[in-house]
């Protein structure tokens, strides 16, 4: 999906983009694509010059007519400074910042007395492993929620203009509290990015024997463990009390647990003899279970909306270019594509998501072309 | 990577298969595409049919020569108990089990006096999404560390009668101490199982706008919560001591975590005023960034073998195969793929993995095709 370059655009330039990292370039880069004039700022002349480069917009000139919008993506420790600061230096400006948390921001704000009729906070749900203004893209945004937080003193029109701004970059806009949405990040990000980074810290003194017995499991619980410890400090610091109570709740169920394992471990402990520790163990994988099946979307455990057909990959050049070709010619639309690496080699399985209807002419057609289907 | 049919095959059959869920169907798979004769046997009548209709081996015959080595692939609870029964069954036969713990399958059967000659622990690191014999594969365990535990007392012909069937399926052997084993796994395997349903249990209670917010972070981290929860009852069970002492000192860890936390959440706290606090949040992160290095692999942190090339693909019929035929024309070997989902849509950027001399090779060709390249 890309961005709708025929669609008409609300935002009138010119637009101040201020921190031009990943998300602020892809700012610049979106509205510069669909025709608004951008002006960027960053406070490293490299990440100025390369976001201007990549076509995400222009340095600000002498004679600009005044921004109407400022969009603020600073990291989350100085984002109150800055939106203070542009509040103060662009006075007819609606003013509005990137940050992954908005209670924090809005409360520094308003301790500093700031314009709040004119300050809207946004938080765009999207990213990439990437960073830097190298990495932008001008629909990274497009179908991602971008949620837009009201203090309750935002005027309408600047409610209007991020709105417009968030709906001209192709995204979703969502309306929600200030502190719900702290809440929810909390819960969906935070306190993931902290359980990743516990178990990964554990590694750190494993024997090399036992990383070679690492599995698939453990690379997908401690992917995000690689995150910016920089970056995220300031986040989970932003959101310490919203974080601080989930990990609180999170350490009494680790209590119970912690408990019915060491009841388990007692020599001559059984399924008859520990009855209750079994159940608490048992409680917690299915409390697991119960909770990974809310998460919407196909990996999220709701029923995907995709159906799976899984084929045998020869570990021969060409033969998924081939299996591709004739998934099209069977006039079967695929809709997603993962390699699985079961056999310990990248290529070995291939397993092709489509509509559901198609999956049982899309196994005839590949079986007749004589591919070989995995359950 | 498929099974080298042309090698010699060291293992002698007859061979049974006790269990024929996933582990051991692709077990009898594996020996009986290499000519190896198979006998199996399950509990439920259900699954020893469907392991045989897959081609995992045949039913037990009354005049059977006697079976040389026995493949006990029962869950971990009940996977003493079976060996015992099997070892007393097959006087003259090796008995190997796949039980993901090692310790506590021992212990047991020192405890009943059963004879630790014949006895060697395996643990094969492979496995598969699905489960049941109807998702066995013959080369499940190809390329795959297979880990033989030596109790001490077993003979020197039965360790390499298990050492021979690993490598007869196509996996790499490897000796580990039990107890070694059992450590190892509590932290790459148990230990993350344990984090991501905790995770996950926040998820039970968080408002329908919370999950709106899941991200690709929260989907890695709790992926392996939808695990079975019976089976993992049963493993952290067995590995009881081992878990417990790895989640102690994780939870010292969230501990000092959440002090932290408490800290920086105080009213006018700030990086000059919690500096300590700071610093628990980022030596955390840190510490896991640390972590997540030492695992092996491509998306394990040490240094990729491979480099990648990232192309954006328009989102049309045909254009991913397009894309791996350009890749083929270009005569570069694809390593890996992965689609990268930041747009939204499942077909927008095509992350392929080649190795690292042929990386720019392939950039210039893909350009000179038309191919746009994202960084």
């Amino acid at each position: 999906m890309s961005l709708d370059d025929s669609a008409p655009v609300a935002t009138r330039g010119p637009v101040r983009v201020v921190g031009t990292g990943l998300l602020g370039a892809s700012v610049g880069l979106g509205l510069s694509t669909r025709g608004v004039d951008v002006v960027l700022w960053d406070p490293s002349r490299t990440a100025l010059a390369l976001a201007r480069d990549v076509g995400a917009g222009r340095l600000p000139a002498p004679d600009d007519a005044p921004v109407t919008l400022v969009v603020v993506a600073a990291p989350p420790d100085v984002t109150a400074d800055v939106v203070l600061a542009e509040l103060a230096a662009h006075p007819t400006a609606v003013v509005t910042d990137l940050a992954s948390i908005k209670g924090h921001v809005l409360d520094s704000l308003r301790a500093a007395g700031a314009d709040l009729t004119r300050y809207v906070g946004s938080h765009p749900m999207a990213g990439r492993e990437k960073t830097g203004p190298a990495a932008a893209l001008p629909d990274l945004f497009v179908g991602r929620p971008w949620v837009i937080t009201d203090s309750g003193e935002s005027s309408r029109d600047a409610l209007l203009a991020v709105r417009d701004l968030a709906a001209d970059l192709g995204a979703v806009p969502r309306s929600m509290d200030p502190r719900a949405h702290d809440d929810a990040v909390a819960v969906v990000s935070h306190v993931p990015q902290v359980a990743a980074s516990l178990v990964a810290m554990r590694l750190r003194d494993a024997p090399h024997a036992a990383l070679d017995l690492s599995g698939q499991g453990l690379r997908d619980v401690t992917r995000v463990a690689a995150s910016d410890p920089t970056l995220w400090t300031s986040i989970l610091a932003a959101n310490a009390e919203a974080v601080a109570a989930v990990l609180v709740a999170m350490r009494a169920d680790l209590d119970l647990l912690i408990d019915a394992l060491d009841q388990a471990a007692q020599p001559g402990a059984g399924p008859e003899t520990v009855p209750g520790a079994l159940g608490v163990l048992a409680r917690t994988l299915a409390g697991g279970n119960a909770g990974v099946a809310r998460i919407p979307g196909k990996h999220g455990g709701t029923p995907s909306v995709y159906a799976v057909v899984t084929v045998l990959v020869p570990d021969a050049p060409g033969e998924l270019a081939r299996l591709l070709t004739d998934v099209g010619a069977a006039g079967v639309n695929l809709e997603d594509l993962q390699l699985e690496h079961s056999s310990g080699r990248p290529v070995g399985m291939a397993a092709i998501s489509v509509l559901p209807g198609r999956a049982e002419h899309l196994q005839t057609e590949l079986t007749a072309r004589g591919w070989r289907l995995a359950s």
